[in-house]
C-alpha cells in the first residue's frame, strides 16, 4: 500500500507550489475564472467550508451571538470615518461608479471588512445600558485587491465569519476578545488536527483601526507560516468615529467599547498545506464531508448487500458515509479518486471479504490497511476516525516543534534560515525599525508576541540593535 | 384581549405602506441605511432567513443537489454572451471600475444573477456524459439597481438561492423544473402556511434567456400579488452561447439542457404581508425562530421554576423556547414585544397559575387566552402550533378565493377593480400587445397562463381582443 497511487500530484520536493495548485484543483476544491484572484468553490471545498461553518455557528449561537446581514456596498465617505481603518483599507478597495446606466454621485465600495458599516448601525440601535451588549455576527464575502494571489491564501474575494460586539465596559469587550480567540484555537486544534500558536500582533502588524490584535498562527508542512485567525480590541476607536453610545445605569453618556473577529476560508488553505501529501488532499475527520467511502469490489448481490448493512450501520451512529456503486468508473479510478480527495476511510468490500465475514479498512492518512469483523464495525470505525485526527494533529505538532528555533543573534538566524527553519523565536527591543530590518533583511516578519516583560526586569538584549529587549517575539516567513 | 396592545404600528386600513414599514421596523427585522435600497437583515429577520435555508437546503441535497460558490464578480464580456440575458439585465446592472488606485481595463458587474458564471464553469468541467447532470445551488446575494425599492420586496441587494442544472436530456431538465417547481409550493403551502397559485410565465414576463419560465405567485392581504418563486427551463440557449457540450454514449457531441431556479429573502415580505395584523407580524409557526415565549410574571422562586420546568419540556421536544427573565424591562413592555415580534404562543405563568397548577397560553394569531395542565404541556402546545398553522393557512386561502375573479369583459374587469378585487381570471389570444393594453389602461400584468388550449377546440374569445383566445390567464396589480 505504499505506492503512488496518484501520478498526476506533483510532489512537494520538487515544487511545492505546483503541488498546492494540483491538490486543489485535482480534488476538485477549486475551479479557475478569467478574473485573477476570483475562484469557483466547487461542491467539496464548499461542503468542507460548511462543516466549518456549522460548527463555529453553534458554538456562537451558544455564547449568545447573533448572525445580521449588512450590505455589500458602503459609501466612501462610511468607510473614511475612522482614520486609521481608511489607510489601511483604501489601498485595496474596490470601488462601484456606475448602477444601470447612471454615473453614480458618490461612489461606493464592495465591503473590504465591515467595522464602518456595523458602527453605523450600531450607533443607531444603541442607546442605552438595556441595548448592551451586541455580540453579533455575519457569514459572507468580501473583496480586497490583492497584487498576488492564490485560491484560500490569498484571493480577491474570500468567505469568511466576520464578529462585530459592542459592549458597556472595557473589562467586558476584552473578556470577549479571548473568548473568540480560544474559541478559534480550539476549533483549529479540535476540528481541523492543527496545532496554533497565538499572542498579540505588534503596533505594526495590528489591525487597522484596532487598539490590539491578537492572532492564531499555523505552520504549513513547508516551514512557512500562516497567520489563520484574528480578534482584536478596539477600544472606544470607532464609538467616538461613529458616535456610538449609551446612558449608563447611572444615566452617565458614554462611548462604547467594541471588538471584531474572524476566521475565512483560509483555513481550508491552512488545512490542505498541514496535512496533505504527494497524494493529494488528507482531511481531519471532523470536518471531512464524506468519512467513510464504501467500496464494493464487483455488484454482486451479496456484495451491495453488505455494503448497505455496513452504510446503514454507520448513517445511524452519524458517521458521514457514502456507498460507490456507480458504474461509470472503473475500480482503478475510484481508487484514485478517493486517494486525491482525502477521505479519511476507505472500506473495500470484495468476494473475499463476503467469504469471511470482514472488510478491509484502508486509512488514507497512513494508507494502511487493515482486517475488521463485520459485527463491530461502528466501535472499529469510529475508534479509527479518533486514531486518525490524533496522529494527523500530533504528526504536526512534531513538526512544528521541529521547524522552531530560539535565535541569540543574526547570524543564528541566517543558519536557521539556511537549514530551512522559519519560525524563529528571539528577543525584541519593540522599536519598529529593528522590526523592519528583519523584514527587509530575510523576509521575516513579527508573528506575534509570545510574552512581554516588564522593563525593570528584563536583562535580554534586542536581537537586532542589542539594545533592552521588553518582548519575546515569534517572527516567521509567511504566506 | 382583542384590545390594541401595540399603539405604534400604523393600521393597515389607514396607510398599507406605512403599515409595513411600521412591522418591519418596530419587529426589528430591519434597519435601514444611507444607501437607497439597501437594508440590514437584523438578527430576527436572519433567523427567519435561516431557517428557510436550512429547510431548502436540506430538501435539495436529499434530492441529489450540491453547493457550491462562484464570484461576485464577472467581466462584461462574460454576461453578454448571451443576448437576451444581457437585454434584459444590462439596465440594472452594478459595475466595478477602479480596483485599489488602479482603473481596471474591463470593468466587471456584480452579479444581479450567476446563470454566465455558471454556464462557464459548465463549459470548463462538462466534457462526457459521465459527467452528467449537474445539480448546482449557491446562497449569496446579488445586486439589482432598481429604481423603487422597498425592504423584502424590492431592493438593490438581495439574498437568494440560485439553482443550476444541466442536464443530458430535454426531458431530464424538464423534470428538474418542474421538481424545483413544487417543492418550492410545497415549501410556501407547508411552512409559510401561504396558499398559492402556479403557472407558465408568457413571453413578455418570461425570464431573460428562458426558453419558459414557471412562478409560483401569492396573495398579500391587500389583494395585490408577489411573485415569491421561479424555475426556468432554458434549452440550449446557454450552452450554445456558453459551449456546454459532451460526449454521450454513442460518442456523439451534443450540447446540454439547463435550468435555473431561485427564491429569495422576498419569501419574508410574502409572509408579512399575508398573514401580519395590526398589531405587528405574525410569523407561521414552522419558520419562527421562537415558537413559544415563556413568561414568568414575577420572579419569585416557584414561578420561575414552573417556567424552567416547562422550557425543559419544551426543549426536549424540539419546540424551539424561550424564558424571558430580563428585568430590565417590564412585564406591559413584553407583551408589546412578543405581539409586535409575531410570536406564535407565549406562555404566562403567575401565581394564579402556580396555586392552581395551570399554565395560560395565549396564541398571537387568534389573541385568545386558554389555560392548559401543566402535565400535559408539551402535546397541548404541538397540537396548538399545528392549529394556528392550518388557520393561518386556511384563512389567507379563504380571503385568496374571495378576491379572484372570473371575468368576461373590459367592464367587468373595471368592475372588480373598483371593487378592489386585483385577481383576474381571463381568457387571452396570446398577443402581446393584447397584453400590454391591461397592463397600460388598469396596472394589471399577466402573472401567469393557466391553462393553454389546443387552437382546435377552443370557442372563447380574448377579453381584450375579442379575437379566438388559447389561454386562460391570471392577471394581477402586482408589488
Amino acid at each position: 500500500m505504499t505506492k503512488k497511487l496518484v501520478n498526476d500530484i506533483t510532489s512537494r520536493e520538487s515544487n511545492y507550489s505546483q503541488w498546492y495548485t494540483d491538490i486543489i484543483t485535482k480534488a476538485e476544491l477549486i475551479d479557475y475564472t478569467n478574473m485573477k484572484g476570483f475562484f469557483i468553490m466547487r461542491p467539496y471545498a464548499q461542503a468542507i467550508w460548511e462543516n466549518i461553518q456549522n460548527i463555529i455557528n453553534i458554538q456562537l449561537k451558544k455564547s449568545g451571538h447573533e448572525n445580521v446581514s449588512m450590505p455589500l456596498l458602503m459609501p466612501e465617505c462610511l468607510l473614511n470615518k475612522e482614520k486609521d481603518h481608511i489607510a489601511g483599507f483604501n489601498p485595496e478597495v474596490a470601488w462601484v461608479t456606475q448602477g444601470g446606466d447612471n454615473i453614480l454621485e458618490e461612489k461606493l465600495c464592495i465591503r473590504p471588512t465591515s467595522e464602518a458599516l456595523f458602527s453605523q448601525h450600531f450607533s443607531n440601535i444603541i442607546h442605552s445600558w438595556r441595548d448592551l451588549p451586541k455580540l453579533y455576527n455575519q457569514w459572507c464575502s468580501v473583496i480586497r485587491w490583492e497584487k498576488s494571489t492564490r485560491p484560500f491564501l490569498r484571493s480577491r474575494e474570500f468567505l469568511w465569519q466576520e464578529g462585530h460586539t459592542v459592549h458597556s465596559s472595557l473589562t467586558e469587550a476584552k473578556e470577549e476578545v479571548f473568548f473568540i480567540l480560544n474559541l478559534y484555537e480550539n476549533f483549529i486544534n479540535k476540528y481541523l488536527a492543527i496545532p496554533t500558536l497565538k499572542g498579540k500582533k505588534t503596533e505594526n502588524e495590528k489591525f487597522a483601526g484596532a487598539e490590539e490584535t491578537y492572532t492564531i498562527e499555523t505552520m504549513m508542512n513547508d516551514g512557512k507560516i500562516l497567520q489563520t485567525a484574528t480578534s482584536h480590541y478596539f477600544g472606544n476607536n470607532f464609538s467616538k468615529a461613529f458616535d456610538i453610545k449609551f446612558n449608563d445605569k447611572n444615566n452617565k453618556i458614554k462611548y462604547a467599547f467594541q471588538t471584531s473577529w474572524g476566521i475565512s476560508t483560509r483555513l481550508i488553505g491552512s488545512m490542505i498545506m498541514v496535512h496533505s501529501d504527494d497524494n493529494g488532499l488528507i482531511l481531519p475527520p471532523k470536518i471531512a464531508p464524506i468519512q467513510v467511502i464504501i467500496l464494493p469490489l464487483n455488484n454482486s448481490e451479496n456484495i451491495i448487500k453488505m455494503a448497505q448493512t455496513v452504510l446503514n450501520t454507520l448513517d445511524k451512529n452519524n458517521i458521514r458515509s457514502q456507498i460507490d456503486i456507480n458504474t461509470k468508473q472503473s475500480i482503478g479510478w475510484k481508487y484514485s479518486e478517493y486517494e486525491k480527495k482525502g477521505i479519511p476511510i476507505r472500506i473495500e468490500i470484495g468476494l473475499k471479504e463476503i467469504e469471511n465475514n470482514y472488510l478491509s479498512i484502508v486509512t488514507r492518512y497512513s494508507r494502511k490497511k487493515t482486517l475488521a469483523s463485520i459485527n463491530d464495525i461502528y466501535n472499529i470505525i469510529n475508534k479509527e476516525l479518533d486514531n486518525i485526527h490524533n496522529n494527523m494533529y500530533n504528526k504536526a505538532f512534531e513538526y512544528l516543534k521541529k521547524n522552531t528555533i530560539y535565535c541569540e543573534s543574526i547570524s543564528d538566524i541566517k543558519e536557521s534560515l539556511n537549514q530551512h527553519i522559519y519560525l524563529i523565536k528571539s528577543m525584541w527591543c519593540g522599536n519598529v525599525n529593528c522590526e523592519l530590518t528583519l523584514k527587509n533583511k530575510f523576509y521575516l516578519t513579527s508573528r506575534f508576541i509570545e510574552n512581554e516583560y516588564s522593563k525593570e526586569i528584563s536583562n535580554k538584549k534586542c536581537i537586532i540593535c542589542n539594545e533592552k529587549a521588553n518582548y519575546l517575539v515569534n517572527w516567521g516567513i509567511s504566506y
